[in-house]
């Protein structure tokens, strides 16, 4: 799943940079950045040396999403928002959701501290790309999409606190992730703002 | 007054996404930024695991604040402009201006160090919530606001040096912090561009 | 060198924030960003505290730039376009993608990570002090700047897997970057966005 996800996202992450005419470096550090920069922040709040530092593997996958963007958007108008994709990202969204409850776990940290980390891990990646393409993150106002990381995360830490094995614990927060992820593009789920709940006169 | 700032700066965020029409995960999340990025980066900077992530009960005050914002502002136009808020704001200044110095010192940091992670920890918050929210930290062109941190950090430095109890530093800092910010809001002071200095033709 | 490149990176963060119309305190908060920034992200990703913070002489020379800034700027139009800053410019980049390469090689990192943080330290200030200013980073569609940092990372690297002496790879990694850079201003370089490949319609 890890792995599903690391290419998945370098690849929605090159395929944004690529529609902003970034040059072949830009497409590469947002692809990247898309990739590991959710992980590389749970690592600096844990406190130790990023893990997408130390393997070349992990890197070679964020690599091959890159190249793989590239190579599909001379063929595709918007190779990320193919059904292949959106599955594959919301793989990835689960699988690194679930590696930050577990490494939050490990750490710690509070409750809340878990689903934070869970969360950071899944959408911070996103975020640091939106914010290089100089936009809000988009899972600030748009989609549901932050909050399955954040109902994934809740589940893990309900799953450790009422007794379960850190394995099966993992397993409902990737189920609940990819499962509201699903339900969520499929019903054209959405979060409310206020002035949508009628609560603001603009 | 950790207690005030804390609740203070996560409603101010909370009602700037608000006013941008963000999701309520986007006004939690921007809210949240404003009360702990500020506290976090001092903590990844002196190397050590945030302790926001740690301590269910300042992640409590946090979202408390975020709830402020929402219920205060389905009443008032813009709760974060109201007096009480801005003499709250004021307080969480000098009360993260205090921590970030005391912290700073800690970690046997040099001088301009102290200052920097005192002020880094007072508008760092507000300057990431800012960039969330796609725009400039407002801090770096308007206002008389992070000044107030540097001025209360260089105090407590200050004090520090010439073989003051840590105690009294911190006092120091504090009062210096929300005097300086009261007279800046009272007086509407403004640091100079040097375009007003009359130094630069545009 | 590193000198050199404190001063110039500063002068070149602080010229962009006057001509943006900040005030004193955010021309030097992205001069400093700036020259700093790219350091300090490198000291976290290897887990130590950053070294800016602690040695007094690194942030006089980050204030020497902001204040040679200040003033050369009532002179000049552009004092970040002459052909001192360029080229002073171009030291900078050289001598923070050796020192990059060094701190990364010293903390075992994998060979991607040897050129990413080196990449990281040259040009992370730059795209810190483009983010303060409300821009994407230049670095990712514009000219042949990073670029310049990454080959120098690959030629450190390169020298110490044939078994080259640190000091001979560092030399190796400075006459790369500073060589790149200065033929890419010379002659114009750019990296192709998929645009200008021909491989996308708009």
């Amino acid at each position: 799943m890890n792995t599903i996800g690391l290419i998945a996202f370098a690849l929605v992450g090159s395929a944004k940079a690529i529609r902003e005419e970034f040059d072949l470096f830009g497409i590469t550090v947002v692809g990247l950045a898309m990739a590991f920069a959710g992980g590389m922040t749970r690592d600096l709040l844990v406190s130790r040396v990023p893990l997408a530092l130390q393997s070349p593997i992990e890197i070679s996958l964020g690599l091959l999403g890159v190249g793989l963007a590239i190579a599909l958007s001379a063929i595709l108008p918007s190779p990320d928002t193919h059904p292949i994709a959106l599955v594959s990202d919301a793989i990835g969204l689960a699988a690194f959701a679930t590696t930050g409850a577990i490494v939050a776990t490990d750490a710690n940290v509070s409750a809340v501290g878990v689903v934070a980390i869970a969360t950071i891990n899944a959408v911070g990646g996103g975020a640091v790309a939106d914010i290089l393409l100089d936009r809000s993150p988009f899972i600030l106002f748009d989609d549901f999409y932050a909050s399955c990381a954040v109902l994934g995360g809740s589940a893990y830490w309900v799953g450790m606190s009422v007794g379960a094995a850190g394995s099966t614990a993992a397993v409902v927060c990737a189920v609940v992730t990819v499962g509201t992820r699903v339900a969520a593009v499929t019903y054209g789920w959405n979060l409310p703002t206020m002035q949508k709940l009628g609560l603001i006169r603009n």
